[in-house]
């Protein structure tokens, strides 16, 4: 900082973006680490990607991308190489650019939100309740597998998504009981919200959640505003929360060593 | 600063844009002011301009352009409404989107040179020799014109192009003598390179320019490196010389003003 005409930018791109809230914790880090390098807010409209974003990849100066609602899985026709995570995940939440031009694709999401859920609740042997499958929830049931839960419910109105996540999963991890249901919290460890449901301040819950209970952790991937209606919810039944700004905050670390930023 | 999910962009483009100063000048001008605005380099490879740069236009968080070379000219298609200074030039340096997000285009390129050699040469009746007739040559004959020169010599070996500028200058100002010409500097007051020759270090000079004397002032719009060999041979000769720095600064205030920064 400040950015100058040698700066080489890390393009942060969704729809919105001005809720983003990781160029503002990212960038004084990357600063910090004395790197000519920025995070810079992209608002691409959604009907706009197929276009918009080939045209970003085409600039010089671009060192890579960071990757919120609704374009992880679109992104990942761009990449050249492509981590485990996000082939299983089917969806990216950081693309860099390697010295010869070509693109490896990462997730760092379920990374993020099981660090900030371990600091309260342990993985090893939760029962999971997971609403919504899209970009971020699969990448969060794959870490919930990855950790050892002892079962995941995936809530997911739509069948396709929900069932290509089930059986990738299912394949994946045979220790772990995985199947699609409705999305009530009872008989669950660990509620974790991973629609946009909540975004716009007159959002209600995320579904017919039902009665949380004391021993219960909800988890909101929605950054703001906080707390969220389902958190109020849940704050109120007694259970534990967790606000979306956790799953930003725990993968700050993961994604800038994914940009070769030492701390 | 620094750069938040919220932060709307002036783009700057060009190619190259590593060595533009602009970005590293204004953003703390911008910051000061309170804006939640940033200037950043975006590095649009000059073959790719005609995809990368109307996908730029629809990025959401997309407040305006700074245009450098070799884009001042091909960014005017794109325009809704062109000053007057730009039209004569045929090109621009800035464009800002309105509120109902049409674009708007200036160019401040010739007032920010001209601020800059008043400091050290009175422009009215000067017989000025312009190097180079592309967007910036253009702009700063316009406003050598504007300010009262006595002449202006324009060498440029792209004849369609010099040919535009004397014909548009002779309408527009009656009052001086314009006409095209080689590159010598004898029989002139005032000297502008405004080719892109000296941006790299083994650049010669911008043409045959022969001896400069005490009396002249040489001026160089490329910024960096300084001193450019230009401006090593007129300061060797004893002439007044003036950086491409001067240029960029001398705009700054007013582009902050197109884009509403009040300072």
């Amino acid at each position: 900082m400040p950015l100058k005409g040698t700066t080489r930018l890390i393009g942060m791109i969704g729809d919105p973006i001005a809720k983003a809230r990781t160029p503002a914790l990212l960038n004084p880090r990357i600063a910090a680490a004395g790197a000519d390098l920025a995070i810079v807010p992209l608002h691409i409209p959604a009907g706009a990607f197929g276009t918009v974003f080939p045209a970003l990849l085409t600039l010089g100066n671009m060192a890579g991308f960071i990757v919120t609602y609704p374009f992880k899985e679109g992104c990942l026709a761009f990449a050249d190489r492509i981590s485990t995570g996000a082939r299983l995940v089917g969806g990216l939440n950081a693309m860099r650019r390697e010295e010869d031009g070509t693109w490896t694709a990462d997730i760092f999401d379920g990374v993020g939100l099981l660090n900030a859920v371990k600091a309260q609740h342990d993985p090893r042997g939760a029962r999971v309740l997971l609403i919504g499958a899209g970009g971020a929830g699969r990448a969060i049931a794959v870490s919930f597998a990855e950790a050892g839960a002892a079962a995941i419910t995936v809530a997911e109105l739509d069948d396709a998504r929900a069932d290509g996540l089930v059986s990738g999963l299912v394949a994946a991890f045979p220790g772990c009981v995985i199947r699609r249901g409705p999305p009530h919290a009872a008989g669950h460890d660990i509620v974790v919200n991973a629609t946009p449901v909540g975004m716009n301040p007159d959002d209600g819950l995320p579904g017919e959640v039902g009665d949380f209970a004391a021993g219960m952790t909800v988890v909101d991937i929605v950054p703001a505003p906080a707390p969220t209606a389902l958190l109020r919810k849940a704050s109120a039944e007694g259970a534990a929360t967790i606000a979306g700004s956790a799953m930003t905050d725990g993968q700050a670390t993961a994604l800038l060593r994914f940009f070769g930023i030492e701390e």
